[in-house]
């Protein structure tokens, strides 16, 4: 790897924060837009099985009411893009046949050849309850979340993560009640206000050697 | 955003996958790992509160242990790099207080200044079970996990994702029983073995109307 490829990186993740404000004229491009909601899709999982929605909700009205129910957060309204990522409640068999159905279909093999892999995963499944399969798909959603901050970082996309939402307020305003789904947290995106003070303070970590151990 | 910005990072994200076969002789050079911890360590987490540790194992007997804990998968071992994520068991009033204070120390401002910052800390913490705290600073954990294998994916160093494995073995093995911090998965870093299967099948994806919503 080139050592301007690892300064880049550095330099994308050191400019990224939690944005407070968002320049609420500014809008994300299409192009770069449509970057970020591939690194969503193509958010890694475990077993692959993308247990998660992405709700995109740019309708202004529906903003608002979600604002309410998020500790009046401008983030919520003023972002040019807001995520709502909601998990999966549960994983059983049928969806489990839906996943290895798509995977025959896309690597052009038999359902059959993947009999092994489908029954560990139903094993699996099987041997959880139904709060650990949530917190499960909960866990899978923070990877999609960390995947697209940082693809948002490297695009120079500001964004906000914000776990401060009332979830349940949230699946009723998303009609996710019957869905099979529920509002984990929502991320922002979009530009940073040039006044936000949060924008220029330094970045605070504990020393290197308190989060990491060396063996 | 240039266009090539967003072609190459969804480039770099489509080859990606869950690294099956390492190439044990292929080690990550030294200013490329450096980048990958200060990709864990700058990771975003909820208040910044950083509720984890990344222990690296390189010492290759250890691996071999901690092998035998992980359902014998080859890349315990295999893989350059070997990263434990921990996460937190407890957030208490003494630890967010270590950071408030880290805080200040870095933005040279007064702890009293962050008092409000602080409290709102304390009483969302006061106000959550073990076991809610546990989950939370889990799931923080899998940020730091999304961010760092996207990271890889962007130097195009190779990576594996393992949630299988015995982890009240592991923190035995990395003698975390009273350090605070319990193991949650583990993800190996390295090179592929260019004749791993799984690195020539396509990447297997819902359609994406499954998975994104827009409102």
């Amino acid at each position: 790897m080139t050592p301007e490829k690892n300064d880049e990186l550095i330099k994308a993740l050191l400019w990224r924060y939690a944005t407070n404000k968002f320049d609420p004229h500014r809008k994300i491009d299409d192009a770069t837009w449509n970057t970020l909601e591939q690194a969503l899709i193509l958010s890694p999982s475990s077993y692959g099985l993308q247990p998660w929605k992405f709700i995109i909700v740019q309708n202004p009205e529906l903003r608002q009411k979600l604002r309410t129910v998020s500790w009046n957060q401008a983030q919520i309204t003023d972002a040019s893009h807001l995520v709502v990522f909601a998990a999966k409640d549960h994983v059983d068999e049928s969806y489990i046949r839906r996943y290895i159905e798509k995977m025959a279909t896309i690597r052009a093999i038999t359902i059959e050849s993947l009999a092994k892999y489908e029954a560990v995963m139903v094993r699996d499944f099987k041997s959880r309850s139904p709060e650990n399969i949530r917190s499960w798909s909960a866990r899978q959603c923070y990877i999609a979340l960390g995947q697209v901050l940082t693809a948002a970082a490297v695009l120079g996309v500001d964004a906000c993560p914000i776990e401060g939402i009332i979830a349940a307020q949230y699946d009723e305003l998303l009609n996710l009640k019957d869905s099979g789904y529920s509002t984990c947290f929502v991320a922002a995106f979009g530009h940073r206000n040039l006044d936000d003070p949060f924008s220029k303070v330094a970045k605070v970590r504990f020393e290197v050697g308190d989060v990491v151990e060396r063996e």
